[in-house]
């Protein structure tokens, strides 16, 4: 979850950024975040998944809290909208995003959905073609919902793509992807905790853990080891700080290594990583 | 050239619009234009060639007039990069814009031009990764321009399909692309001036006129001239306000017909539209 959105909307607004902190389970503490709540809270903005700690949050608790002091709650459902079904009205977010390239789409689209009486209340964010209604030298009138946030020329290859995109998990079946991938998330959790002095960010697998691990190894740049994977075994995996510098200062490193599956992975998959990693740990400890 | 994002950021700012009116050749009456600028005029936002009229406007004059006055230049290129040499040191802009989707490329995808102090001095429009150098709880600091202007995962795809696009055209030749759309310009406009009750809008062909015609017909609705074309003759022109809703009520209409016209067109495809427009005509009159 990015905040850098939120300061730049702080600073132009006034509004006061609080976050929540991690419990000793290494995800975000709610019992902090229901004493943090105020009738001032105007914004809750909370991942649905997080892309580092693989920890899920219970989404529909999160809104009930908020609702109660009167505050609007944005979910970044980025890593759950691809991974398991999400009814956004069950859940009953005001608002959800999610991107389309990490649902198996193109690149350069995401959506973001809006309880339709709050987007009818909210002014356009970018002027341009297609979110207008009548335009005159001194005034514009704007066109309803969507359309009004949708300004310009659209990325029209990249909305069918997406569309095409949906139509193939829904057809493989959310649900069968979120059973399937749970199973190999505690296989991964399982298989990389044996690897000697690594440690895993995040809470310990459970239903509530995607299918990923972040970690460091004792002496070990996670940079080295995503590039020994990539070259020496055609794995890969990311390194650095995941678009998320504060949640690493808080883990007291810089970076971490992250391996993250998908429904076309397999427990074979999860078998030659491993052996892959101790191979290039090996290596590394060759050098001591 | 939209004139929505700048009544936004008028709104936001204080700033005063002002607008050229069009002179007795249906062209911005540069004479005014020249008389508007004061050292209170912080930008002036002007196209390069019009979507509306085809006419091509001598953009270093209005680059060194403003700048005379201290004011910024911001050049709509969405209809001339495409179609001739634009060379941006030349024309001295501060700021040009073109889109992908008229020049072969996909949608969804564009380019700002700015010159690098200017970039350099000016603060994120959105925030998001690939954007940051390091980000705090309490605030964050921003990558260098271009980066700075590029928040999220970016349309990846579409910036690679937009290369091959400019290679393409490149390949080709912008100059000599220029030189044969002259030739296919004048050609369409002598052809359609002879069709009976015509207005084409914008000045007469020239150097300076783009292969494009905006037009409209007595007593004929511009969309159905559109929809007649496309469903017996095959052939796809745009009826509507162009995105251009101010300039229409300036022509007195509130739509055109507009025929435009790319390198690969031939004069034998004007010839084919000409013919299909005249009957066109033929059928709408046969119920009067």
């Amino acid at each position: 979850m990015y905040i850098v959105p939120w300061q730049l909307v702080a600073e132009r607004t006034g509004a006061v950024l609080k976050f929540v902190s991690l419990d000793e389970h290494d995800v975000p503490n709610l019992k902090d975040f229901k004493e943090m709540l105020t009738t001032k809270t105007k914004l809750v903005v909370t991942h649905h998944v997080s892309n580092v700690l693989a920890s899920v949050l219970p989404i529909e608790d999160i809104v009930s809290w908020a609702h109660h002091f009167g505050a609007k709650v944005l979910v970044d459902a980025c890593q759950s909208v691809p991974h398991m079904v999400v009814d956004v009205q069950a859940l009953d977010a005001d608002f959800l995003v999610a991107s389309s390239h990490k649902m198996c789409g193109p690149t350069g689209i995401g959506f973001l959905y809006g309880k339709i009486d709050l987007l009818s209340a909210m002014p356009p964010f970018l002027g341009g073609g297609e979110m207008i209604s009548d335009v005159f030298l001194d005034h514009s009138t704007f066109a309803e919902p969507p359309s009004r946030f949708e300004a310009g020329t659209p990325a029209i290859g990249e909305a069918i793509g997406l569309g095409a995109a949906i139509d193939y998990l829904s057809g493989i079946g959310m649900q069968k992807i979120h059973t399937y991938e749970e199973e190999l998330a505690n296989y991964l959790y399982e298989n990389l905790r044996a690897v000697p002095n690594i440690r895993i960010y995040g809470p310990v697998p459970n239903a509530q853990r995607a299918a990923l691990c972040s970690f460091n190894i004792d002496n070990m740049h996670p940079t080295d080891i995503a590039t020994f994977l990539d070259q020496q075994h055609g794995i890969a995996i990311r390194s650095g700080h995941h678009c998320a510098q504060p949640l690493h200062r808080v883990l007291g490193v810089s970076s971490s290594a992250r391996a993250s599956l998908y429904f076309y992975n397999t427990k074979e998959d999860v078998d030659y990583f491993i052996q892959a990693l101790n191979d290039t740990v090996s290596f590394f400890d060759s050098f001591k």
